[in-house]
């Protein structure tokens, strides 16, 4: 991977053990419980994504960087958690910011391990939830991406937008950032506005 | 895989992938929600088998028409739920379709990777109760294979047959729909019938 | 993997697939239900190092008796439940029991496998820790390794002194025999004795 695909993948990792770290903060859980949280939420969509691309063992696992990270970000959440506010919103922004960078990252090592552009689109939007899923199976949460917010489809929109930039052979800015801003923008426009996607016919009364 | 087996991996898929549809409509979760729903339980029984027998990227992320049978079958749950019927008899007819169709095509492919039959067994029925449980892990359910009605054995019985089959080295019809019938056949048997297996002693009256 | 290496793998199995149907006989689970999740806690932790260290397929699927041992764990459980006594206790002692010995077998298959010593600690942690959370997660109980006992951090020891112990190459039985009974008696002294992590600054009154 290039060193500006490592550093969003970073990145997006601190943003998601961060995600994350305040669920586990939340609850309350020890120290250790906050770490691991962090650790699952950060490292495992990428887990995921290379565990179906085949690429074991997992970047996470071949780079120290990948697991300095996650448990950084648990200890500055445990301990800082007053200071990073309310704890909800927080949550939702440092998600929303993990899933975007997830689904450019997961969707460019996926087409450069060989996979056609819709199943890149696929593995893009599975790095992007997975890590959230994860978090929340563990936390005894419904997962965030089964809720009524949108979240798979900007997830989906990103990292297909980056399959496209590719295809079209632009520089390294504009494969990797555009859809980094379109997956996190629209996913916090439809948050913050209370958008949503239509229920199932003759359900929309519930 | 031969042709006969993709084609019930895809009409197992369908199953699936409408019976985690309709869990997802009966609570209700919005179009999006419903389609992740739809592809995670169509998909996900198929790609534990792929990682497990060491088959990445799974055959689901090679062959465009696998990730457009969920998609379908997702949208026409959505669509059409309320002709679909009574959604609790539905979902278990189709899961339990998906269940019988995927206990083959999981055995047949962990034999053709090179797995001793007591393992391609197994492997059979971890496809099969594999999209089942992920669907309800997702959707907050008890997975339906640890309820009580019988479930993992009718998968495990429709597998060793497959296997059994393959290793008496009968025809392709012989080895693929004898076992599927098998299991989709006990499993139905025991559900419309309410056959149980036995509980743990000293624990039935509960 | 050495001879002494598999003998602990598979009385791990035994430990975590005994307190897998425990669980089970306690929810009470019928017979097929016990051996599933006797078989998903017994092999779960094996199965996910594996899968993360590229070992696929995973041993429990290259062995007849890696799938032997949870399946007689299971019935013993099944059928002799009162004898095991009190099932809280019991099951938490094989819980730690398996913890222990997977911590070890995890770390220095790992290294086998080429990671780093950081990676391996890890591995060894999350093979330790992964049975017992999808036992949780399968039956709908808050994953152990969250809840407020000391019990990640035991795991993550026990396969860091395992690492450590290689890196001083000692002889086989002060790398496989400290790890385990460091990770064990840890996590049976905190659990006896309440100990528990810090919780957040701020939420410790919770």
């Amino acid at each position: 991977m290039s060193t500006a695909l490592v550093v969003l993948d970073l990145v997006g990792i601190a943003a998601f053990a961060l995600s994350g770290a305040l669920v586990a903060v939340r609850k309350p859980l020890d120290v250790f419980g906050v770490l691991v949280l962090a650790g699952a939420t950060g490292l495992g969509g990428g887990f995921l994504r290379d565990l179906l691309i085949g690429a074991t063992p997992p970047a996470a696992l071949q780079d120290w960087r990948y697991l300095l990270v996650p448990f950084i970000a648990g200890l500055v959440a445990f301990r800082f958690h007053p200071v990073l506010g309310r704890l909800e919103r927080e949550i939702s922004v440092f998600d929303a910011a993990g899933m975007g960078l997830f689904s450019v990252t997961g969707a460019v090592k996926a087409l450069d391990y060989g996979l056609e552009p819709p199943a890149a689109a696929l593995i893009g939007m599975v790095t992007a939830i997975g890590g959230g899923v994860i978090r929340d199976l563990l936390a005894g949460r419904v997962p965030v991406v089964l809720r009524e917010e949108l979240y798979a489809f900007p997830a989906l929109v990103g990292a297909s937008s980056v399959v496209a930039e590719v295809e079209l052979d632009l520089g390294e800015f504009w494969v990797l950032v555009p859809g980094a801003v379109i997956a996190f923008g629209y996913r916090m426009i439809a948050l913050r506005r209370g958008w949503h996607a239509p229920l199932p016919p003759g359900m929309d009364g519930y």
